[in-house]
């Protein structure tokens, strides 16, 4: 790498790797594009105690949505946190979480594509209208605790890639149907999609 | 820096994609353009409300340390996170971190380059003789709390590119000259470089 005089090139170097945050959301997508075609069913829990896991190779699901998948980057279930949970998903053209809170904290990092963050009130009895904030390639946001939210890829064309980060897993997480959903009518789900299956059996009691 | 086409592909569609956000993100943007002009030396500490920002326009410093770009995109300090802070950081090549440990935890996910997590034991008196684990694009690592270590980015030519996640934030180090101090003569830091000017000052007790 070129570098000049040190302020100047700590400057040009962060300008010029920055950017690169780009090109690696890309790499990850074509990397986990192979994993895209194993059956759901297959890598439901993927416990996994090994020191470096190759992110390309892990088990990844859509959980029974169209169009979406995700990763268990780092989890509590699978891999043992106790304090913070990584999770890398992708979301086709138009396709969206369901509208959830959460007591924990969320922050994500935008890898590829570009999409709209609904944010609802938690200071009134239910969410109501949106506001709608627009997220894109390079951009990390963070979901104010509690706060009801719905993360949309809003572009026709391009798949929206984020690495989120949560608190205090698993997750606990309260769905509503749709905005106007009072907040003590939000249904937990718990254990969440894919902390389902990592869940020990339950003893057999006869 | 010599970059085969696929990169330069990516980096020439990024580099694209900026200025697309006009339409949506312009407000966004601007707003976040007053600080990206800033001298690095004010730039320190990066307060910043902002729902969603923008990775490439925040401050980065290196901190003293030459070959070395940090950029806290969600901090306890800067942002208000109170259980979980997520850094980019960036290793030219043969640079690494202070052999260090610390009671939160922490995920490493490697966006860029390779290197090596050198992992020394928690059960002696002194690390020893580390472990040398090779890490590389795509690939995620978890510290086992309170383990010494070091990541280095052990390559020749490329630079290495890590998003680092914590808990418990603001950072507890414990840093040791070489892998033969004693645990108890590890010497902590604190605040860390990066938290040292988001501290409030002290207060003027005359």
């Amino acid at each position: 790498m070129a570098r000049g005089p040190p302020a100047a090139a700590a400057a040009a170097a962060a300008a010029a790797r920055v950017p690169r945050l780009a090109g690696v959301g890309r790499a990850l997508l074509l990397l986990t594009a192979a994993a895209t075609f194993l059956p759901a069913a297959e890598s439901s829990c993927p416990r996994d105690n090994s020191l470096v896991r190759d992110i390309s190779r892990m088990p990844q699901s859509n959980y029974g949505r169209e169009g979406f998948s995700h990763i268990t980057v780092a989890g509590a279930l699978a891999h043992g946190m106790k304090e913070v949970e990584v999770w890398l998903q992708t979301f086709g053209p138009g396709k969206r979480t369901p509208i959830h809170r959460h007591s924990c904290e969320e922050v994500f990092v935008v890898l590829k594509g570009k999409g709209t963050l609904l944010l609802g009130s938690s200071s009134l009895k239910h969410p109501g209208e949106p506001q709608k904030i627009p997220v894109f390639q390079n951009s990390t946001f963070t979901i104010p605790v509690n706060d009801p939210h719905q993360v949309w890829n809003s572009d026709e064309y391009e798949d929206l890639q984020v690495l989120v980060i949560i608190s205090r897993p698993p997750i606990k997480i309260f769905i509503y149907d749709d905005w106007s959903v009072p907040h003590t009518a939000a249904k937990l789900k718990f254990p969440y999609y894919w902390d389902e299956d990592c869940l020990p059996a339950p003893k057999d009691e006869l």
